[in-house]
């Protein structure tokens, strides 16, 4: 029986009223293509309406290979509303990383981007419908065929429940196959809500896509932008020379980008301050006092903000407080390097120790993250395993190690998971060893993260040789990169024994300790 | 089984937060009194652990009387941590009124200011322990008393879902007697965000409490204020010299008020253009164009918001266009005028004839507005006859009509439910008629609203006496007056025969059409 006062909770809600509320307002800039709300609401509902035709059921898996283009974002709102689950895949990862996502969603269609294209060429794909993206925006573009075909009128819902699940979103995590994570209706909503507020998005903002859709679904900004009227400015490629003209152009509010992405913008030789504030969230490690500097003086606001792809991106904020405008830039620096405490619509969250207790608040202690409720998201795909191991406990461990501050921030200092963070990616230390192991000239190996200036951490690689066998450095670098996509590829190659417990245990911890003798923690 | 991935929607969640991430940072301002959000905090708790130790149990009222004050505020949030339902009362009704409430509800506990309890002593009331909150903060105030008895650590929730009740809000509607809506956590808490993303809420706000707290809880303001770690300003009386004075003193950015409170805010002597704009919310009418002009010149940004009691508030937002900025002021306040459509939160509102099918968008056709979703409340308490009636055809009938115009906003033309609005304050024509009936000299009458200058609509009495009886003017007014809160007693008696359909029915809208000659719509 329905109930008048429920409405169960969609993003694609937001979609329908900007497009009633502010038709003719721009939606979405792309180069010199420009979309209403209207014309991007009618888009959707081909787009939708034509995947129905062709055979989509509820809650079979579309997949997306794309860059941040008007597609991608059209999928965020027409998957979900034709009754499909949307999967956004890494555009960074190779061939075979790829077939196992298509394999393990069970896609049946792929959309795919021309210039991707050669990624899954080498793939036999039966039963996937594939359509090619050539992001003209033009008659013949097949992407633009398959919307013509469809209808641009509003269909409807198939949603029974908020808590059914919208997308996936593959990530590496402890072992060398991606996991699949769920994200409901209802976290995504709420998410996006707690987005715009944290960020501050109302109908006259512009925000720039410098973060990826397939992040987290842009962390849910593909959302978040919709809800308030805003508009999307597309971008497929990260070229700073044109993101500065781009800021300038578009007149561009908001973007999210790690460190990796403002050291390359604040360094530009185009960066000039600009003369309306620019609010831009800063995740996967915190701004340096450098960095920290520069962005004030461009006039970019940073927001300091943590989370997982299990935690629809960010989960953390550290909110700024007044009183700290005063401080000195180091200082400042310091205390956003923090990471804060949960959003607007998270729970706390915790820093425990091995029988869930709350570590002290001492900014010394230390424990893992972990985190729970409407800001987690439902578990692994086809993963029951891994969901009940992430999930000990009734809450979701991060694996991330951290201390809880006397104010109630808490802070990373140490990843337990074997993740190295580059460039705001994720990268598997243990499928980079397992690729490496598959050498016939490796005994066994070890790779950890190394700190760097430019991609905060790159991995590398301790190997010891077979007895009487031989390789290079180069060789070992090479042998990955046929395998692997090539950001997760170490480095560094070392030689030599690893050191080990009594048990046989690889230490890992000496191994960094030596690397990180500068840094004051095992994050960067 | 406990979901790791969700939580219940709780707006306690919200201080919870504020209450970590800000705790030296001021939550509540009254005069000289400051409370940070860590002391409002504690305040609350001590509230709800004292609830829970004198009694209270899961589910029981709790009726407060008090003006815009820190402990009513606190109510919003020590009550439901309790597991307690807050019924907030109507200031400006009579005794009769509080006790008809207080019964229905059945209230077991009353909290009530010094200076209202003049207004429960006549009342018995067994069964209902009553404390006084003397507004001093010190000691000896009673409700300072109760405070102290209890204990400030968080207590443990008692919320199993979030569709429980959290607040009963009692309205006059189209029947004698006020009806008691009930308010859900989910809706609540939804609305809140709502009411954040519409008027721009965030941590460097400060709003003062014009809207009286009573009112569908202040809007859900007493939580959105909070939601952000925004500062509350409480406010005793509506005095326009001192509204002023906080405006410059505290920073003021954001308020809220009917037509009537902007008025006399722009027209009083201390006003003066605010160096910082000021966001206000506009609700009960539209601005006129000498008022938007007004408001304009001072640096306040108005935003006109609709909805009633049934919709925790406003349910829709006249969403302002960047272009119509650079139209005439009387274009502006013309089109500002209209309701608009539903929040970010709510679905669509509609305007529908008998058969509940759209009208055209025409800016013409007159038709119901009805709402639904989580911007609806839940029901009337005890009352499922009433709900039933309100709720048919799985819509909640607002009693409004309106029209639907090209762009799919909606404006409101009448009320059909024979609700007068009164600077802010509804009127039941129906209350106001069966109590002008009990005179002894009258046969019948009928009360309609006129238009008023300051308050909006005022009610007016159409009186015919029996054959042979005497009554002036004065007489039934002062009649009333014993009878009815001093807002609802008619401004104007008129006497005569009442025109009638040939089957008997009073014909309002004849009486209406002369009072209303000079508008283009029946409300005001």
């Amino acid at each position: 029986m329905t109930k008048v006062y429920r409405s169960e909770l969609t993003p694609i809600s937001f979609l329908e009223r900007s497009q009633l509320i502010f038709p003719n307002k721009t939606a979405v800039v792309h180069g010199s293509r420009r979309y209403t709300y209207r014309q991007f609401g009618e888009r959707v509902y081909r787009l939708a309406s034509r995947l129905r035709a062709v055979g989509l059921e509820k809650g079979d898996r579309v997949a997306f290979l794309a860059p941040n283009i008007p597609p991608l974002l059209e999928a965020h709102y027409g998957v979900p509303a034709a009754g499909g689950i949307l999967v956004a895949i890494n555009t960074r990862l190779n061939s075979q990383e790829i077939d196992f996502i298509l394999k393990h969603c069970g896609a049946k269609f792929l959309f795919v981007d021309a210039e991707l294209k050669h990624l899954i060429d080498p793939l036999s794909l039966e039963g996937v419908e594939v359509i090619r993206i050539d992001d003209t925006g033009e008659e013949r573009d097949p992407y633009e065929q398959f919307l013509a075909a469809g209808s641009p009128k509003p269909i409807d819902s198939v949603l029974e429940d908020e808590e059914e699940t919208i997308s996936i979103n593959y990530t590496s995590g402890t072992t060398g196959n991606p996991k699949g994570v769920m994200y409901s209706y209802r976290g995504v909503y709420l998410n996006a809500l707690s987005e715009v507020i944290e960020t501050g998005l109302n109908s006259s903002s512009i925000y720039l896509w410098t973060l990826p859709m397939f992040h987290c679904n842009g962390w849910c900004f593909t959302w978040a932008v919709t809800a308030v009227g805003a508009t999307h400015v597309c971008l497929r490629k990260l070229d700073p020379e044109l993101i500065w003209d781009l800021f300038h152009r578009e007149g561009i509010t908001h973007y999210n980008g790690a460190p990796t992405i403002q050291i390359m913008l604040v360094n530009h030789p185009k960066a000039k301050r600009l003369s309306k504030q620019v609010v831009s969230t800063v995740a996967g490690a915190p701004p340096s006092p450098t960095l920290l500097g520069q962005m004030n003086e461009l006039n970019i606001r940073p927001i300091h903000v943590y989370g997982l792809t299990e935690t629809y991106g960010p989960y953390t904020v550290c909110e700024w407080h007044e009183e700290w405008n005063d401080l000195p830039l180091n200082e400042q620096a310091r205390l956003l390097a923090r990471q804060g405490q949960g959003y607007v619509t998270a729970e706390r969250a915790r820093v425990v120790d091995d029988q869930m207790n709350d570590v002290a608040w001492d900014g010394k202690t230390m424990g893992e993250v972990v985190m729970r409720g409407n800001n987690v998201a439902k578990g692994y795909y086809k993963n029951p395993e891994a969901t009940k191991e992430a999930f000990a406990g009734n809450w979701f461990h991060s694996g991330d190690l951290g201390v809880w501050h006397p104010d109630g921030y808490i802070e990373l200092r140490d990843r337990s998971k074997d993740i190295i963070i580059s460039g705001g990616e994720n990268i598997s230390s243990i499928e980079v060893e397992q690729t490496i192991a598959q050498h016939p000239a490796v005994l066994e190996c070890a790779v950890i993260a190394i700190p760097h200036e430019k991609w905060g951490e790159r991995p590398k690689a301790f190997v010891t040789l077979k007895p009487g066998k031989s390789a290079t450095e180069q060789e070992i670098i090479q042998f990955c990169r046929e395998r692997l996509a090539r950001y997760k590829c170490p480095d560094q190659v070392a030689f030599g024994d690893l050191p080990k417990t009594s048990t046989g245990k690889v230490q890992k911890y000496i191994l960094r300790n030596k690397e990180w003798a500068k840094m004051d923690k095992f994050i960067n």
